[in-house]
């Protein structure tokens, strides 16, 4: 039987990433983007120009496909904006029709992104798919939580299978130039100040590429609610920062001011994803760092 | 200033009801409605016929009355339905797209529909606002509780008033003729068998016009967050079902049958209600099940 997956967000910044893994693993792709085909996709993905908060075109788009599976990626991921825009709001209204118009239509597995924002942030940092209470205390970690807990109350009755990939940190090629690891890597390689504020903190940090494998095979499995797409390993920013800034032959500046809100430990789970779902990360952290720096310095070769 | 206030669901079994205290309280009131005026509005209400899942046409209706409040009664209600359909996703979404519509224009307090069906009925069967936790078994519970937690989390960025009052258990004029109490009446009104199966379990009936004279005052206040709309008494079912039979001069026959998933006892504290509120049922219990004995034997006598 073929296994036919509708991509939402497939041009962003995970979305394209997930694309290899699905192809691998067998599946006819169908992505949607504003943006349709983004520079780098990969061959034999079949592009659909349109936005996902148009739901009524977004609903033609699944009855016209009825894809067998559907992987959503798609919200506002504006940087310094996305926490509280009342976008969040059209964001979820739009994944819900979605939902529904998937199950309408055939759907058989849903799997959507979700965030470690999702998770209380006020205990001891671990996040754990069945232990850590679910507290966000921003807009956009509660739109997603809303997402999850409308997936769990609705799929069982619509005989879907579903699953919701909780993200935590990532870095790579295409990643917002304004984002810490951009900064970081465009500031050092160009001799300005290149500065790590927060240098205490921990963070679970893995390669984009990574991450979108993580979905790809989640998508492809039937294992059934929140999983955590994270390494498993706890860095400080201050030492990830000079991993960086060596990669880039460049300065980096780590200082250690105290947090606000954020919490200085954020850890996950993540038995879940390498024991039930049974993958692994196969990126090397420091490779791919050195990938993203070059990455960085032909774009601003080029530029 | 004026009060403007548009009313969702305004011709439905609670929304109507809300009207005479709206007005009482010095509202200009625009009703939407997809039946348009409900025959026994009440008069100085403008009616707009419009369907609230047309998400688009309310954000329009929105935008142009511009109203300082907003009460949203309207979802999917239909008796043996509503508490699994997928049509509760398409009310969560156009909530939300009214919620974001009524923020963005001018909006200052808005007030929904909440249900007792948000809380964990695996406990000891009473439900508080701060001390129960909201762990819904249903679709519609889900959603109602989704709705609940997106308006916590959007509500102060957008410096947005808001309250969420929890509906029990109602009864009145204009309910569905299928459900447990106008089944009672009309059966026990005609001679034919009026059968209360589940005679032990324990629920806090309130009259109609106290629920939406209740979310008028609600409305009105400054009230912040999820408040319990029910009188604060249990009863049995049984005892309430003889009630029913007194009141209609026939017969109702009690059974004790054990309960499926249904809670033994489900009781509402109402110290938000009627302490903080400072609001207070005004109808006699068998007063109210008078009139509405009375208001099915007229309907039943003109049909």
């Amino acid at each position: 039987m073929t296994k036919t997956v509708l991509v939402t967000g497939a041009s962003g910044f995970i979305g394209r990433h997930a694309l290899p893994g699905l192809l691998a693993r067998g599946y006819e792709i169908h992505a949607l983007s504003r943006r349709g085909a983004s520079r780098d996709a990969s061959g034999g993905v079949i592009w659909h120009r349109g936005d996902a908060l148009d739901t009524a075109a977004a609903a033609v788009l699944v009855a016209r496909l009825r894809p067998s599976h559907l992987l959503h990626f798609a919200w506002n991921a504006d940087h310094g904006v996305f926490w509280r825009t009342a976008e969040n709001l059209s964001w979820l209204a739009a994944s819900l029709a979605l939902l529904r118009a998937f199950a309408e239509n055939g759907g058989q597995r849903f799997v959507g992104a979700g965030t470690c924002a999702e998770y209380d942030w006020t205990g001891d940092g671990l996040c754990d798919e069945a232990m850590t209470p679910l507290r966000p205390a921003t807009l956009y970690g509660q739109s997603k939580k809303a997402m999850h807990d409308m997936l769990a109350a609705f799929a069982p009755g619509a005989s879907l299978s579903w699953a919701w990939g909780r993200i935590f940190f990532l870095f790579g090629p295409g990643e917002q130039p304004s984002r810490l690891v951009p900064h970081l890597i465009r500031n050092a390689l160009t001799g300005q100040p290149a500065i790590c504020r927060l240098g205490q903190l921990e963070r679970d940090f893995m390669p984009v590429e990574d991450v979108g494998d993580a979905f790809a095979a989640l998508l492809d499995s039937d294992v059934e609610g929140a999983v955590n797409v994270a390494s498993g390993q706890t860095r400080r920013l201050g030492d990830f920062a000079q991993m960086i800034g060596r990669a880039c032959g460049g300065a980096v500046e780590v200082r250690r001011e105290l947090p606000g809100n954020e919490p200085l430990r954020l850890a996950a789970s993540t038995e879940r994803l390498q024991q039930e779902l049974g993958w692994s990360p196969s990126r090397d952290l420091a490779a791919a760092l050195a990938d993203t720096v070059e990455w960085w310095r032909a774009k601003s070769g080029a530029g």
